[in-house]
């Protein structure tokens, strides 16, 4: 497959960090240009917003939405409506409502979808869910705690509706989990804790089980400090596999099988190219729908005021 | 098609209230036994739970889960697994995960499963929605507004996760909304009061837009007192449109066209026996999504504590 030419829609950190060295690393696609009212990158054709960019650059096919989460269903359905493939940054939609009809909208357009959950993409999963496949799973142990002075610092957006608070790291531990579990889990219980001055929790607890009765539980907290956490402990039929990093350290029954640099977003965009050539999309809803769940469910607990 | 014999699981209010007039009325099922650990009905053969029942009715092929919705996953999924025809009573499960989960286990055992929206079957409900197909709709106001020491005196449920607060009677009002109006919709904003001492909203006013751009604004409110509100005004193609009274009254244009007593129950069963005889089911989970949606990305604030 010959070079797609690819719109960045949003050139903030998350783009400069990430998609831009992955993009520029994947052969499958070329940077054509950027569309932010804000921001733009050094070498690149900027334009203010995408249907100037697509109006300039026609030959532009693939677009990837990394706007503030709740204009992605907006800028999503135009460009679906002008016939380009779309990724979706995560969470891919404010709501689940929207998420389906940009769904039903790729599939009437017959373009590709692709909710990237960059997390899944972390080098120790693949194999974590392949070595999980057909196990009984016991229980399993999420724990998910960061400093977000640390890792989300000015982000004001984050305590707002739609922002989610530390289901913004949670969320990429659902997102792991879903694929890595070999059975759907259901939430059963659900605490979160609310800081009195914002809108979104600064830490939660949740207990799943999946149909054949696994326990899985999950701690999610905004307030660590010193050493941060990010792993998954699974029991299964007498081993235990660890996933610790945040995905990039694989360990079963105590001993590391992988220990890999964080290389996140070249996978996706490869992925990303895959479907689209494969004429397929993929928009697994699952992550989104149990942090939705959560807060559908969960029992909320007051606490102190969250002060940057 | 000979009358099917149906247990009953849960034998409280809505049971007596609803339920047993209305299946005495269908041709298409027999009453053949209840279980509830606390109730039971008159004349009509009672057990404490439902593995019970239909071990001593096993000719029991289809049942109606009326249980707190905390409990209707579990109930729903074992009756499923038992290859029995499941109606699910509003909202059909406490997540939506759980939700997608009995949507495949009933495809699997290629039975019925029926999540049941009773207020979509008031009255006006179908000459509201054949009237609004195809049109352009410019604008929609839901007002549901109810007394909740009135039509909840002592149901603390309401108020604990999973009752949902004011959403109890507002999913009732996005039932109808979803059935009625041509497009789908999705939340834009949303607001949420939430008295200090309750884990639920007392009130809540949101924002819809649908693809063409109508506005579709929802007040749900629990501390109404004098005349009750359970209204939909559609303004269409310089028309209105007004089903009242919870969708008993019909007017176009201000005329009156329809005003009919409630039967919501009735259409509902003889539509479960029609799911059943096509060997369909029918699981629409856009209001409890809506709802979701609602608590995701609602904004709260706290008002006075309720005190009952």
């Amino acid at each position: 497959m010959s070079s797609l030419k690819l719109g960045l829609i949003g050139a903030g950190k998350i783009v400069r960090d990430q998609h831009l060295p992955a993009i520029r690393q994947t052969p499958a696609f070329r940077l054509a240009a950027t569309a932010d009212p804000y921001a733009s990158l050094d070498d690149v054709p900027a334009f203010t917003e995408m249907h100037a960019m697509l109006d300039a650059h026609p030959d532009i096919e693939a677009v990837s939405i990394c706007t503030p989460t709740a204009l992605r269903f907006e800028t999503a359905r135009a460009a679906l409506s002008r016939g380009r493939h779309v990724l979706l940054e995560k969470p891919p939609g404010a709501t689940l409502s929207e998420v389906e009809a940009l769904i039903e909208l790729a599939s009437q357009q017959q373009v590709t979808l692709f909710a990237a959950w960059h997390s899944r993409y972390a080098p120790g999963v693949a194999q974590a869910k392949a070595w999980l496949a057909n196990r009984r799973i016991d229980q399993v142990h999420i724990e998910w705690k960061e400093d977000v002075r640390v890792w989300h610092p000015g982000q004001a957006w984050i305590w707002q509706p739609g922002g989610m608070g530390v289901f913004d790291p949670g969320i990429n531990a659902l997102s792991i989990a879903t694929a890595i579990l070999p059975a759907p889990f259901f939430l059963q219980k659900a605490k979160l804790w609310m800081p009195e001055n914002v809108q979104a929790p600064i830490a939660a607890k949740l207990s799943f089980v999946d149909a054949q009765g696994a326990a899985i539980a999950a701690d999610f907290d905004f307030r660590q400090t010193g050493a941060q956490t990010w792993d998954i402990h699974v029991e299964s039929d007498d081993h235990s596999l660890s996933l610790t990093q945040g995905g990039c350290k694989l360990a079963i029954d105590g001993e590391v099988i992988l220990d890999e640099e964080e290389q996140e977003y070249r996978g996706l965009y490869d992925h990303f190219a895959e479907l689209i050539g494969a004429g397929r999309s993929a928009v697994d809803i699952a992550p989104l729908r149990h942090v939705a769940d959560a807060f559908l469910y969960g029992y909320r607990e007051t606490t102190e005021a969250f002060i940057e």
